[in-house]
């Protein structure tokens, strides 16, 4: 039985959460694979990090295992391991420290995952490259709609296809406050209510500007369309001049105002947009209430296929089993089995 | 480069949009498989059959070129192909003759693809354990929701996900003749309307009493839940009762009928549900009109994960794209590249 050696660089929620999948499907891994998982090396921000080649038992880890020195660039350097997994806190405006953590595992020939949209949408191609040049994976599922296979929906299973267009409602936090807006909940009340649930950063501005929803977009459209751009260059309105006027006046007409992002080609050159926008009666856009969202992915030779995530329920990490579906993955695709 | 040599039994308007799609996608087999992709053997009903190990060119194919007295079998035993597309017309309630065709292909080791969803419906077990120890492939994507991917979504985006249930709208002729009626146009009227678009067959019973859908969800189940069940299995109501005072009396409540599908264990047996439900306001399912269709599969990991296929448009065949990706998984799993 091969082993592979995991490092995670981030420990929060979802790093805890994958730890805890990773465990529940051992004998999953076994069976398919014929593979032992191990996490040889943990990053966190607090405090520090904390490496053992032979495997850390994450279900018994305590604070002293850690050793406030060991940085991620130290762990990413020194650690011994395959895959490196990319879980730090997002600075979607810069893609950074992410893209550094991923440029340095991938110049050491290590499979990198990530969960981090930054990177994705300031620096894929150049991420792309260099882990074709390096011939290791780069699997990045769970940036966009969690772990709902979008990107590997797209490569795997919709090859042969040309994608002419993308459409969708990408971040939760902004369908929530709508929905909640709806019920007559006020916008601060409905923030409040989120962060309570758990899925609303303390500073929420930039999923309410538009910049989480315009960096998922535009992480699609460099995939799937082939393109390259960057956040700046989508046309973004967030929800903030959302007024419960404007969501009564939408209710009257049977309508409701979501967040909705498009991209496609005019004249050959990308556009994307995101704004807040009057969804008709009976559409698909009007049935995603609270954490809900979709995309529709436009082709050539199918024309639109959708996919959607259902709102989050509590006792299940979408965004864990993401980064365990592309763990999947680089064995599917490094492992003989 | 490699050729891979097809034979198609089978060539109706799916088999000629599939070799159609084939030629206008050469130069992506090329690129990503270094593979060129040769029809050598097809079969009609009515023509008999048609050989050539160097290639058929089906731009060009006129009847003068068919040999009456090669069938299915002949072809199938004495034919020059690697991959076996299976595309009859079916008989949902005994999954012959293709199943016979399946069978005897996988025997001579050559990968084999379906759109017919009889054999998976009643003889998945076997032919699933046949192809493995042949060591070949054995695809049908395209017998639930067309080229929209489902099996393979699964299989391959789903990994390590448990499923714990199924549900969906399967059947496009029934969907689409209760959308009519909703519009106010008869049962007897909306069939022939389907009928001049195509997509509803001369005859129409094996829809309206639902058991295209109980063959379609029986393979889902069997398929994905693992199950052993045949389409006699599921309980099964088709929509010859409903009437338009039923539909008006559920539009009156902002309700639908739909023929909903269900798939799920209880006490560790599996249940399965085909018949007409009341669908509220609001819900995904109240969105499928016409031929749209959609599936959501409910997993352990991912809570419910769904996929929507898109009304038919006439200039896009959905059928042979599930065929033409089932090819490119066969060249995904078989060709180095």
């Amino acid at each position: 039985m091969e082993t592979i050696r995991i490092a995670l660089i981030g420990y929060g929620n979802v790093g805890k959460a994958f730890a805890d999948m990773l465990l529940r499907k051992e004998g999953f891994l076994r069976e398919a694979f014929d593979v032992k998982a191990e996490i040889t090396a943990i990053c966190t921000r607090r405090l520090g990090g904390c490496m053992d080649a032979e495997g850390i038992n994450t279900a018994a880890l305590t604070e002293d295992k850690f050793d406030k020195s060991l940085d991620a660039l130290t762990i990413i350097d020194a650690g011994e391991y395959d895959v490196m997994i990319e879980l730090t806190p997002i600075n979607i405006m810069t893609g950074m420290p992410a893209t550094e953590h991923i440029r340095r595992a991938l110049r050491l020939g290590k499979h990198v995952i990530t969960a981090n949209k930054g990177p994705i949408a300031w620096h894929y191609r150049e991420l792309k490259n260099l882990a074709e040049e390096q011939g290791v994976s780069f699997c990045y599922e769970a940036t966009v709609m969690d772990g709902v296979p979008v990107y590997n929906l797209t490569k795997q299973n919709l090859m042969g296809c040309r994608i002419t267009e993308v459409e969708g409602i990408l971040n939760a936090t902004t369908n929530f406050i709508l929905t909640e807006m709806e019920k007559g909940v006020s916008f601060e009340d409905a923030v409040e209510e989120g962060r309570r649930q758990g899925f609303v950063e303390a500073d929420a501005s930039m999923d309410i500007d538009g910049w989480d929803a315009s960096a998922k977009l535009t992480a699609l459209m460099n995939v799937l369309m082939d393109v390259e751009i960057t956040p700046v260059d989508i046309r973004r309105t967030g929800i903030g001049g959302v007024t419960p006027e404007d969501i009564e006046e939408a209710k009257a007409h049977g309508k409701r105002i979501k967040l909705i992002c498009r991209g496609f080609l005019e004249d050959g050159k990308p556009v994307g947009i995101v704004e807040p926008t009057l969804v008709e009666e009976g559409s698909l856009a009007t049935t995603m209430m609270g954490t809900a969202s979709y995309v529709t992915i436009v082709t050539d030779l199918m024309g639109g296929v959708t996919v959607i995530e259902e709102p989050f329920e509590p006792e299940i990490d979408h965004t864990a089993y993401g980064v365990l579906s592309d763990l999947l993955r680089v064995l599917t695709d490094n492992v003989a089995h």
